[in-house]
């Protein structure tokens, strides 16, 4: 089944899921974050097939998320990095592993503790914040149209005034 | 074709994925942060096929994300709303729109702007960040077996100092 892409939707969450939403992609991610760079032992590590594999690599190549580079042996072997992009993605998956934890793996069974290496202490909750730190919940904020926006968004934007209300209502009642 | 389930997999990455990491499903979530609450909403901002719309919302129900509930009017028609445990994916979804803002869209370019309602200012950029504040990049910190690691997990993070230092060094050299 092909499926549709997101490309072309103007949206920063679709177009980011287009890249990087395939199953096992993230994973691959998390392993090059873990130090993994050759194709075996991202196999190994994943339990996935060479196939699917290869495909996502290079995929995740093609779209500069990650490079192949010679090995450090000197040999001809090339190994898989992050690049820039690549590791610019580091606040989404520890926030996807935070979530997992709070809610799949639940409190006192986090199956990994990420900690600073200078403190040694855990890392603090990744959550949104405004501009001058406070925490944002989903019903402190507001969608408008950015300078990237087409009239779509822009008519879709300026009419969803009372839905927020009442997305931000609800919340209270509840909270 | 049947996909690999990443739920046994003792990584909290793996099984948030696991709940929220098919194609469309982190998109109908956008949606109903959004506001959006009815399944005839949902298809036509996404212009997704009824049929998979359908089978992603019935899982994201059955997986605690969404829950169904009889809509406001007062008639027999039901809605879909976030549970808390879907609200609490809200840093997730933030985190990948920004970066798909920095890296697809690229910068005064970006569809939508997220803002505080009190300030009318835009959120910070989401980020790892130490319990004391300090930022914290991919090779500031280090994986540690947690409460729920079981024996492959400790033997994998306890092997894993000098793969680390080495993404370390490689990421100082650079820049």
């Amino acid at each position: 089944m092909r499926r549709k892409t997101f490309a072309r939707m103007n949206c920063s969450i679709a177009r980011a899921l287009d890249l990087v939403g395939e199953w096992w992609t993230m994973l691959i991610m998390r392993e090059a974050f873990l130090g993994t760079r050759r194709f075996h032992d991202f196999q190994q590590n994943l339990g996935i097939a060479r196939n699917i594999l290869s495909a996502r690599l290079k995929k995740l190549v093609a779209r500069g998320i990650l490079e192949r580079i010679a090995a450090p042996d000197g040999g001809r072997r090339l190994e898989y990095r992050l690049t820039d992009k690549g590791r610019d993605f580091f606040p989404v998956l520890m926030a996807l592993m935070q979530w997992g934890d709070r809610w799949v793996a639940g409190s006192d069974r986090e199956p990994v503790r990420v900690v600073d290496r200078e403190s040694g202490r855990e890392i603090a909750e990744i959550s949104v914040v405004s501009g001058d730190g406070r925490p944002l919940g989903p019903s402190d904020v507001m969608m408008v149209p950015g300078p990237g926006a087409g009239a779509a968004t822009r008519a879709r934007l300026s009419t969803r005034g009372k839905q927020e209300e009442s997305a931000a209502g609800v919340e209270q009642k509840e909270g």
